[in-house]
Order: structure tokens, then sequence, then C-alpha cells
């Protein structure tokens, strides 16, 4: 059994802590764990945009807080962000997310990541092969 | 993309909500979706115990909301349970929740769930193929 406590993550191992300028993400599994998927807790600064495409991920995002919306840019779509709405990207959407407030989000991907992941200029991240 | 609301599914799908006297979960992702895990939101009563053992599947929990302890059944070893905490069965570990407060947890399972599994006798979940 694995306990982690994100409280103490950010206090003693922030190996396990990814940033840039305007989102963190704190990784309380990733693939070395062998659950065969990874779960981070996410933060989107207040009034920031992402745009994200991770062709070799299938990722699931929760919102625990605050307050935002995802646009799918395949179809122009655009969905309110509120806590209680989860949105999965099942067909590897690429998407922008807003931030109106700070967003916390309980995100799990398949397959997991490795933790050495960065963000490539399209949004995407490497499959675990490139990071090898 | 896949977006789904919380508060509409508990309204709206009660098929996607699993109970018993003392639990109660929202299926926010299930084997259907395709995303190769399946993502719940369980609420686990003020006062309950529960013993659980899934010896099919993997499971990450992460305490949002609430109080209580796990106990590791065969270690016998004890853990606080309070919003940041997470724990994984990364060894289909038999185990021991306790609720001293409502929890509300945020629940990754690898295999998905199906939605059709009950627990069994022994705490566990049949294998998908018993659920056929």
């Amino acid at each position: 059994m694995i306990v982690r406590d994100f409280n103490k993550i950010i206090e003693n191992e922030r190996g396990r802590v990814v940033s840039d300028a305007h989102w963190s993400s704190v990784r309380m599994l990733l693939a070395e764990d062998g659950m065969g998927f990874s779960f981070h807790v996410t933060f989107l600064e207040a009034g920031s945009e992402h745009t994200f495409h991770y062709k070799h991920h299938y990722e699931s995002v929760y919102c625990m807080q605050g307050k935002g919306s995802i646009t799918d840019l395949a179809t122009g779509e655009t969905h309110e962000i509120k806590p209680g709405v989860m949105y999965a990207l099942d067909q590897h959407d690429r998407h922008t997310v807003r931030a109106e407030e700070e967003l916390v989000m309980a995100c799990c991907f398949n397959p997991p990541v490795t933790g050495t992941e960065v963000h490539r200029e399209d949004g995407s991240y490497a499959p675990a092969v490139e990071n090898a």
C-alpha cells in the first residue's frame, strides 16, 4: 500500500511538483508506482489560459475547486468548469482550458506519466518511449 | 471529449450512483468510456467502517473531504485520512477504512469498473470476465 499526503509532498518532495509560470502539478502517483495510471493534483492560476493536446495519453480531469471553462478545439464547443465537473479526453482532444478563478483539478493519465515529460510546443507530452 | 457534472448525475442519472447503507459512489467514468480506467466520487458515511479487498483491481483513493483512517490488514499499520491524503492499493491490499467524519474520495480503478460489479463477501469485485 502506498500512502502519500499532498501537504507533505509540497513541503518535502519538490521533485514531485512540476510547474511553469501559470500552472503547477503535484504528482501523487507516477508510472513507477505500477498502478497503470498516474494521478496528479493540478493548479491552474486565476486568469491563465492553456492549450494542451495529449496525443499519446488519455486524461480525465475532475474539478475540485475554482471556476473556468474548456473549449474543444475540434468542435469549438465550450463547457463551464466548476466543482463537480469532469472532462475526459477520450479522443486525445486538443483543448483550451481557461481559469477565471484558480482551478484545482484531480487528473488521471493513462498511460501513466513518468514524471520526466515536458509539454512540447504542440501542447502534447511525448509518448513514454521518447522520454526513456 | 466527455463532459459530465457530478451534480447533474445525482439528479438525473441515478444509474451511475451505486450505494449500500453506508456508502455511495458516483461513477463519473466507467469501462465503456474507453479511458482504460474508471473514476468515481465516493462517499463513506460518518461512523462507518468498510473492509475491501480488490483482488482484481488497482485502486487509488484521494481524500477531498472528511476525516478517518485506513488499516492495511497485511501489516496492521493504520494511516490517518484527511484532505490531501491518497492511498493506492498497489498490492491489491486488503484494508479497512473508517470514516470518523463523512469521507468524500476521488477514486481511480484499473482495470476500469464496468458498473455492474457488486462487493462480494470477501470485499472484492469480481474480475470483469465474471461480470460479463
